[in-house]
């Protein structure tokens, strides 16, 4: 609320949005109560959703993030659009369950194995749109273009599949998803400057500019692209971006681990949003990046549980915090209602969806967190309650209200039921020898 | 079990104890059926039960350790046998539930406000007893020697309550902590070099020694201490903690973050282990410590909650492998069953409890975890299970079995009951203003 956390709030949605909140009501009989702590939806803002294959399955190898790559690419091969169907549904479900009302699914995953298109050029991101729609929530398509392996590498075995002949292939098809998915909210993906050559680039920001579309690139995850990226144009990947219209107010930059002094500065002054994705981050070595530099520089921040490693935003918000700790021995870098509104707000404003605040005219989408469990007992003054976001789990999530409609009763998803289930016959598809 | 996981296990006890584990065993009719995966009863190896009622209270506060310590200290003045009682059993019931079947705590709030004795010296080590007996876990209570604030600082304000007269003193009590609670196994605990002077440190040596009790100590947690060690002494605290048998087999010590090589080589050498608590170094700001290096020189490692900002064992485990990744870009540099050791056989080794494996003659603790839930569906191939600890979390744990008897039966304490409602309750006692 405007004055921080209030009591007895009633919510009363007109259609999908919301018509009035009123602290201190009176409800009537036939409203629906929801206990806790009332919170905007959590917005997920990077997710592959079929790297929530590989959880649990990567933590005996040793080796890095390329290693890692090499196993997810081997999963990739096995998906076709009704497997991905059946995987993103229950995925993000899982994300229902954790609070989450809308997801960005960064989706380069687009034609069948060898890179030849399917008969529905657009199946793989209709079976995701089909996924987000029985599963409750708002996807944002971040349709990815993905044409080289690396500087001066042609694209070479399972990413094959990740690309369209050039960037203006790359546009129509994405300009087609637009119109033959409805419900879903078309952002336009550039994969990374690896694998976006600079004038495609132009290309991407140029579709993004003429749609108002956001627009997502990962950026500086690992040290590695920073090299080659140095030494094949003389740049940073933040420098060359900048220079073909990657970076800007409706650009996300994801990650941005790596980034030199001088990219904060080109981040935070051009407003590019920056996604941080912790937990991903941690798991897969990248590192721990620089996000209070880039808030003070300009960047607001978002959050992504990116490959599912964890699917818990609360977690991701704590840990911008929690790893800058590590890196400094300071505390006190971000202030909890930040990170809260990195999760909510912040999100949202980087899916481009109305949402992320509790005010007359946004989108009615609201979660209810459990606060008298034993993870929040105590927790939080009552003249900060953000603070929860330091001890809540996504298992605290009781309730999931999404365009009114609730998605999450007493932590079951009304729809898909059996959640744990469908992600076991999911993954069980595609990792099955 | 000791050819890996296996299915359809039969445990069974005689008294407190395993008499037989038996795979695929055809049950006898009146046998529990425990679901999902069963894993040793996890043991939290450090615990200052009191901390948890910082639990989100101190997280938009700047500063670092110390400002931290500073909060600690206020909570630890409010704090009488009969409070700390009703805390410290709700407490150890959130353990429970998350799946911990021992704790350490490790235990230095001796006497009354200013330093005056309690009628009964060892109320509060009793109070701690109670709540244990009561929420179902064993106890080790490691009585801490606390006798100066720093090197050539006496005692202050919040930390006279800490201090015995001198290491006789603490011996004495100690010795009849000993003798008065029967169902508890004592152990020994240095404060740290700040607080322990180096003839004490002898003192407390040989009092673990002659009962050959555990003895732990907090080991050089933040650079601060490293610097004042070196400019009082002229050694690092390991230096001077091992010249005056401070170090060695019994021995665990907690935190070792910023340790030298030559550290890690003299805690290795000597086989001291070591407790990582990463959820609290990382809440603290305290860092990263060198546990695959420790390791490799000869320290078993074992896992702690702390300060309890957070409880889970499993994060804590994950932690001590996600956080060398973020300090070093690699993967792989503990594998999962070790992880899972140290939170459980290690644990057990750490706090002189014959538990920590599932084999005939040692203790009958154990836990089930829920594997068909949604953080778990998938995680983990069947030839390596134990990757669930990467996957895993307190909200996780169905099941838990204490010496032969149920303490946690489908995710409800069996004796406390309401465990959020008695931290709740419990926690505004010591923080209401």
């Amino acid at each position: 609320m405007p004055g921080g956390v209030a009591e007895r709030v009633l919510l009363t949605a007109d259609g999908d949005r919301l018509e009035a909140v009123t602290a201190g009501a009176d409800p009537p009989a036939d409203a629906a109560r929801l206990p806790g702590l009332v919170l905007p939806g959590l917005v997920n803002a990077h997710s592959h959703a079929f790297h929530r294959a590989l959880r649990g399955r990567t933590e005996s190898d040793p080796g890095d993030f390329w290693s890692w790559r090499a196993r997810m690419y081997e999963l990739a091969l096995r998906l076709d659009p009704d497997r991905y169907h059946a995987l993103a549904r229950a995925v993000y479900a899982e994300m229902a369950l954790a609070g989450i009302t809308a997801v960005g699914e960064f989706h380069y995953l687009h034609h069948a194995p060898g890179g030849r298109p399917y008969a529905e050029p657009n199946a793989m991101g209709a079976a995701l749109a089909a996924a987000a729609d029985e599963a409750g929530l708002r996807l944002t398509l971040v349709d990815t273009c993905y044409l080289r392996g690396d500087f001066d590498v042609p694209l070479r075995g399972p990413q094959l599949r990740f690309g369209d002949a050039d960037a203006e292939a790359w546009a129509r098809r994405a300009s087609d998803a637009a119109a033959e998915l409805p419900g879903v909210r078309m952002a336009a993906g550039a994969h990374s400057v690896r694998a976006v050559p600079p004038d495609s680039m132009d290309v991407v920001a140029g579709w993004a500019a003429e749609r108002d579309a956001p627009l997502h690139v990962h950026l500086s995850e690992q040290p590695a692209e920073n090299e080659a990226c140095l030494a094949a144009t003389g740049r940073t990947p933040a420098a060359l971006a900048d220079e073909h219209g990657l970076l800007g107010p409706r650009t996300t930059a994801v990650h941005a681990t790596h980034v030199t002094a001088g990219d904060v500065k080109r981040l935070g002054s051009g407003a590019t949003a920056v996604c941080l994705c912790p937990t991903t981050e941690r798991s897969l070595a990248d590192g721990i990046g620089p996000a209070a530099a880039l808030r003070d520089a300009g960047s607001p921040l978002c959050v992504g549980s990116d490959s599912h490693a964890v699917v818990d935003l609360f977690e991701e918000a704590r840990a911008v915090e929690l790893d800058e700790r590590l890196a400094t021995g300071r505390r006190g870098h971000h202030r909890p209602e930040a990170l809260l509104r990195a999760a909510t707000a912040g999100g949202a404003a980087a899916l481009g969806w109305d949402a992320g605040t509790l005010a007359p005219g946004r989108l009615a989408d609201f979660v209810a967190v459990d606060t008298a469990g034993v993870r929040l007992a105590g927790a939080g003054r009552r003249d900060l309650p953000t603070q929860v976001v330091f001890a809540a789990t996504a298992a605290d999530v009781t309730h999931v209200v999404v365009g009114g409609r609730p998605v999450v009763d007493d932590r079951a998803h009304v729809r898909v039921g059996d959640v744990g289930r469908a992600l076991g016959d999911a993954i069980r598809e595609v990792t099955a020898p």
